[in-house]
């Protein structure tokens, strides 16, 4: 982090503009007033060819002829021109610059080619920069603010790292009428030198920053992603929205910033793997940031509702209930302590519903209270407080009746004091996240949002964003990420591969594959290897029956469907009919493997692949016949350590599987996380092994065992 | 339709209100005025104890003394007064009323009693009922709004019924906002007599009514519910959430309206069996709701992104992408003709990006028509577009600099004739969601939305709006979905069936359960029961091995696990052993099925199980051991149509298991459809028939097999 180049390009002392002149309905200059207007506490020095004044700054026609160099500059002219004045800042040595100019790499090969000599003349002069085709930065707390949007209100404690400057920009006059406010905000355009995971470093870090959440594309290097993350997310919260997974958003995503995108799988797991909490939407970015960004922990599983409505409660109820909270009943106690505060026809169970009317003191004080009290939740949500907004609303229908009373007034007069309400979360350390179909024009949803307590929009947004809440609990709950130490390498696998490769095969039998397993000690079904009908019959005396006997060599590598599997042989008769058949369906004499048959009926596969900004992923799915059909998977980046590697074997749809259930015991997760464990190894110790697909993997009694395994070697290498 | 009796209440020419004061702090008289100030052009009848007038409408003590019996009463007095009082109503003829008063059913016995006697009142005197325990009805095109909010804006075109209040009525501010109208909007409360199946029918039929609304927290009767459903949705769209299917929502509905709540798998095969798109918050209700009122059919999955930002475009690609629908990239001479219009550094490939400026006509104009009138796309989301909204921001910035500019002014000057823009889809006949991060205080956000064209605060809600038309649009293809006919009833069944009940018997073993199947055509495994070992051995000799040898008596339900099954017998040593083993795992002789083995990898299951206001409901899933860990399931309500079983047949998350692959040939659907058909008849023809669980059926090639069956009767019949 002392290395982080934003921690100078956020705080610099002076900037200076490259491009804005004092044309107001020009985007550049818009984003100098930011700067101006916004309250930046240090110089601002515009260069412009003819200007002599920018807003009232005595403006200069270079780099050169200024005072002094400034901590930071940003460009807003044409891309041609950025380059050479970059030049000029380094000579002067200015460290840190935004190139908001597009233009660049998303634009194709031209684009590209300027983009690299962007980088190599800010390279020459150890110059960091942000963008290209970017839209600067956020600093609310400084307060610097480069964008063509104004900041509004105190600063705030949700970070953002964005792919899209639109969601750090366009979005602020919806996010103040939200009342969502940044921390630091970054828009990281092109990437050409700082990256989203520089950000992300940097807001991980930051002290202002309570959440963080980033807006995704697609990442170059998503391992070094991975090991950033993992250092934030055991003690800060973050969030992230991938749109890069299907075709239409990897080709959107590559002509506007020229990010490489990946399949959403391989985003989900890496995400998984990160402890970051995904979300589908920027609403829900946003929402679930912030309610992350404001709220104490949600400590246990049980949550209050409470509303004046029973439609929203219910809803509320069933959204936190679906997502993995409880809604428990409360105890007879605290309901007859609520029941003096509601209506004869209001509920006091778990959602309380005070049911509509117009005083505001139980909903906002004595009922939160009494269940905070209690002891008998974690966290509350909460729907329907309102004052002005409603009176506001109806003052047209009751204007000629009651005069002069001003809506505000009215509100103020439905609760005595709004501090005591306010002050309830800060007191008993609850989270508390409101719904309301009001906005900031009512008098309490503007002081609950001023007063870092999330007011949403809907009632499954109050409670989506508690059960953001809890998956980050579970992500804090993980057990220590702790860096996978890989194992020896096994010389008799460098063997194996060795002699593939001077062979000229790519693909490794099911019996060097299985050797190469065994070799790391992952349980593999006993084999013998056989060339004759007479070896098989001998080999199989001393295996006994019933056995398997498959076709083996490397041209044999789709078995299934192709007549080269014979399962169950009782005997010898069986294995010599079973013999001919595959020497017949392989059209040629072929060493055959005869295993032992493994029983069980559960069955699971691993593999290995490898994928451009990823490296080694390993595989986790229920296998079989059905594997590809059922496609029930998970991915991880190797290497994998022990707790990835169970929370990969629990992370599939159909995981119940490998619980104890109709006679069958528990599978021993352990030993499959060690398979991928090894799995991934393999990526990692052998550069040379491009993929590795161990499928089925028996779960025999309740150890799995490897019965089928395929491993195919780079075609570079090959 | 005729018949319904909404017809009536919705639209009268005279209210009477009973309760309602002077004391515009008080709900009743808030609701009064509502009639009053939203423009009611009927008779307005105030019933009051004390008040000689209400908000200067002449004030009557007494029903009785009414100069006409109004065509509708409304009732806001507390519960214990209404009866009497409707009682006076039914004297003097009035036939419709709503009962606004909680306090009722939802309370416990007492109020289930005050409702019975309601119902009974009303009954004696033909009236018909919205309520207790409501918030009344919007008729935006009469106008008449009896609700607390106040009506605004011209007649909107969205119908909603509603189990909450809150959303017809908190939620209008809301609603104004988002440019969102209610053509008509009905809260049923209890459901006293008058219920959301009514108010289903009413708004399919309703020709302001352009797509119908549902919340929903339990149904009464879910086949009425889906009968009437069925009508509509070929020819309209209904949208529903249902909240009743945790817990907690159950919980949390009951004690809100009394309302009977069912698991969630229920609901959601009803649904998709009733052709409704379900929704998962009140906001997707809305917003998706609003775009398939507003917009013209998607004939195609073919869409294009229009966008000045590229993460928004990103975003919506990609949202569009993961549903389903195409974002073609545009012909070259497409292509061609956008770029004329487009900066150097824009894209015209679909997503179209004009990228950040502040010229409107390109992206409002322009460019859409030039994709209109391509034909290359069926629909457009598009992104962006902001006029005085973005002034109205930056205004603090420039204000000393453009002085006395008037923000809408320059948003004007922006775009010469916003006529032209507004025009296009009209023109052109292409749906058109827009979404845009300024809300109506921006000219252009205004415009649309008054214009029809829904304009929602995220990409995300604009892309997953236009998922929610081609959701609509398959609904619309399905096949006609016609009543199923029922086959005769087996006189077979009936007497393997009475036989049992005579017998004391409410299980029916293995043999008699797939008699009743195959008596009803269904393919079950060829099988002989025998009671001995010497019987079971001729009974092999006949049927050929392999052979599988089962424990079967009534008292022997859950072989699997317990030593009762033993598969894959090859002779008559096989045999033999079997046998001895099922009589020592049963403790008893018993019978024993012997059947012939069935080969196929697949396994499917079906059955019937009976459910509280469902009535028989059918199963599909995915079969064999692992069915329940799985849990790959749909269900549908009896008598499934032909078109109805496919759907379930293809509706399961494995379904793709079902296709060819592997060398298996494709499953015969048909077969199978057929199989579901059965299953749904035998809950209506045999009563006494509890369950069906015919697990697994095992596709032998192509064609499905019932190789185990279990019927289980009723208890009361048994």
């Amino acid at each position: 982090m002392g290395n982080n180049p934003l921690q100078q390009l956020m705080n610099p002392k002076s900037v200076a503009t490259v491009g804005a002149g004092n044309n107001p309905m020009k985007m550049g200059a818009i984003q100098a007033l930011s700067i101006i207007k916004d309250g930046f506490p240090g110089k601002f020095y515009p260069i412009h060819p003819t200007e002599k004044e920018v807003f009232g700054y005595k403006a200069y026609s270079s780099a050169l002829d200024l005072p002094e160099a400034p901590d930071l500059v940003m460009f807003v002219l044409p891309a041609p021109l950025v380059v050479q004045i970059l030049e000029d800042f380094g000579k002067i040595g200015t460290k840190r610059a935004i190139v908001i100019t597009a233009g660049f790499g998303e634009t194709g090969p031209a684009g590209k080619e300027l983009e690299q000599q962007l980088r190599e003349t800010a390279g020459r002069y150890g110059i960091r920069f942000l963008g290209p085709n970017c839209m600067g930065i956020i600093n609310s707390d400084l307060p610097l603010n480069v964008t063509v949007m104004p900041l509004t209100g105190p600063p705030g404690c949700l970070g953002m790292a964005s792919q899209s400057g639109t969601y750090i920009t366009q979005t602020l006059p919806y996010l103040q009428r939200r009342g969502i406010r940044f921390s630091k905000a970054i828009s990281v355009g092109n990437e050409g030198d700082i990256d989203i995971i520089d950000a992300l470093e940097y807001l991980g870090a930051d002290e202002q920053t309570r959440a963080v959440t980033l807006y995704i594309e697609g990442l170059k290097d998503s391992r070094r992603f991975l090991e950033t993350a993992r250092k934030i997310t055991p003690h800060k919260p973050v969030l992230a929205q991938y749109v890069g997974g299907t075709d239409a958003g990897a080709r959107a995503g590559s002509s506007h910033t020229g990010a490489m995108a990946g399949p959403d799988y391989l985003y989900d797991g890496l995400l998984k793997q990160a402890g970051i909490i995904r979300v589908n939407s920027i609403e829900e970015l946003y929402y679930q940031g912030w309610a992350l960004a404001t709220q104490p922990r949600l400590k246990g599983r049980r949550v209050a509702v409470i509303t004046n409505s029973g439609g929203p409660g219910t809803a509320m109820a069933n959204a936190c209930n679906e997502g993995g909270l409880e809604v428990p009943a409360f105890s007879d106690k605290l309901q007859a302590g609520l029941r003096k505060h509601l209506p004869a026809h209001g509920s006091s169970g778990n959602p309380v519903d005070l049911t509509f009317h117009l005083s505001a003191e139980a909903l906002s004080t004595t009922i939160p209270e009494l269940i905070m009290k209690s002891g008998e939740v974690d966290g509350i949500v909460m729907h329907g407080l309102m004052g002005s907004g409603f009176m506001k609303v109806i003052y047209p229908h009751l204007a000629d009746l009651v005069g002069d009373m001003d809506p505000e007034d009215f509100a103020a007069r439905q609760i005595g004091n709004i501090d005591e309400p306010l002050s309830l979360p800060g007191k008993y350390g609850l989270p508390l996240i409101m719904s309301s179909f009001f906005g900031r024009d009512d008098n309490f949803t503007a002081a609950y949002q001023d007063n870092n307590t999330p007011v949403f929009d809907g009632p499954e947004k109050a409670a989506r964003s508690m059960l953001a809440l809890h998956r980050y609990n579970m992500v804090r709950e993980r057990p220590d990420r702790q860096a996978a130490e890989l194992p020896a390498r096994s010389e008799e696998a460098v063997e194996i591969i060795e002699k593939a490769l001077c062979s000229g095969h790519r693909v490794l039998d099911e019996y060097s594959s299985k050797k190469i397993m065994a070799a790391y000690g992952v349980p593999v079904s006993e084999d013998s290897l056989a060339h004759s009908v007479e070896e098989a019959a001998s080999a199989a005396g001393k295996i006994g029956y019933p056995l398997a006997l498959k076709g083996c060599s490397p041209e044999v590598t789709h078995k299934t469907g192709r007549g080269l599997i014979h399962l169950g042989l009782r005997d010898e008769d069986d294995l010599r009919r079973a013999y001919r058949a595959v020497v017949g369906a392989a059209g040629q004499e072929t060493a055959v493997l005869l295993s032992k048959m493994i029983k069980g009926d559960r069955e699971v596969m691993a593999g290995m692949t490898r994928h451009e900004g990823f490296g080694p992923c390993v595989l986790f799915g229920l296998g079989g016949v059905f594997a590809e059909v059922l496609n029930d998977t998970t991915f991880r980046l190797a290497p994998l350590g022990r707790a990835d590697a169970l929370e990969m074997v629990g992370g599939i749809r159909a995981a119940a599987m490998l619980e104890s259930f109709r006679g069958m015991p528990q599978a021993d997760r352990d030993a499959l996380a060690g398979i991928l464990q090894v799995v991934g190894s393999l990526g990692l110790l052998h550069p040379e092994i491009a993929e590795v697909d161990l499928n089925p993997i028996i779960i025999s009694g309740a150890e799995p065992v490897v019965v089928d395994a395929l491993i195919i070697l780079n075609e570079n290498e090959g």
